[in-house]
């Protein structure tokens, strides 16, 4: 299947989703940290190909985000799990699923709870400011310019408006 | 281009990944948070086809996450805003681009900075515990089993391991 790749991007949500926004990936990287770190067990789970499981494998293991490791020498077999990206991937995912408790419920319910194992309690991931710790709301922000912005596939129009220098490719921007 | 649902998965992730989680819908919730409203904007901003935004944007106004506005009656135009779902959504972007930022840096740097209004700080949006404010990281956090916790799609083995009932298609889960 051919899609436009986000790799030229000068976006880091765009970077983001080249590495981990392919259809299944994200449910493989939650199955890893849910405790499957076999291929087989991963495959039944989601119910997806062997093929394309593979594939998704090779592009998060180039990618950084799963290692494998070999748990058996003779026939040589390999289990997946997370690298330091790969974990700091874990808490966006579950920013992501109480996005989806409250706005996309599952028959039910919500089909997971979280306990955060320093305070003890069961709580709800919330995105929160690094400088005052409080959750942050869409328009309680304020997204500004950053050293790498620049115009380029998928901020033609955004760059325009924000006055950015054009982006040549190949050029390598200081 | 056909791909497998997750709308009968029991998962608060698969059920987000099934309204946001397509090539481009991403990005196309960032441009209208980015201000952004009109659809040639969109369309020029990201290089996406007219049919395949058109498309995108059919899925996200059904699943509740933009709403067209008219603008202009004659000829009719309509400009293209968050909902309230599309507004919470925007947090857990602003968690991705700060992976993004730091495990898949654009060339020169990060393209945008955020700014909280409400502390007037920039800042780096953290996923955070509810319960006790501190950032979560994968480690610290035990995943159990929910209200709406069942095999099914998606979690065949996961729900064996964690004894939970079976999923029968068409039974309400209560």
């Amino acid at each position: 299947m051919h899609r436009t790749s986000f790799a030229e991007m000068h976006c880091s949500i765009g970077q983001s989703l080249e590495r981990v926004g392919e259809w299944w990936t994200p449910l493989i990287v939650r199955d890893i940290y849910l405790g499957l770190h076999r291929f087989d067990d991963i495959a039944e789970n989601l119910g997806i190909s062997r093929n394309l499981l593979t594939r998704r494998f090779d592009t998060l293991v180039a990618d950084g985000i799963v290692e494998r490791r070999v748990y058996q020498q003779r026939p040589l077999r390999h289990e997946y799990h997370l690298t330091a990206a790969g974990q700091e991937l874990v808490p966006v995912l579950m920013a992501l699923m109480a996005w989806g408790d409250k706005w996309a419920t599952p028959a039910g319910g919500p089909p997971v709870r979280l306990e955060h194992d320093e305070c003890g309690q069961q709580f709800t991931p919330e995105v929160c400011c690094s400088a005052c710790g409080k959750p942050v709301t869409a328009d309680a922000v304020t997204a500004l310019s950053g050293p790498g912005a620049a115009a380029g596939p998928g901020t033609t129009v955004l760059a325009r408006r924000h006055d950015l220098p054009a982006y040549r490719p190949g050029t390598p921007t200081v």
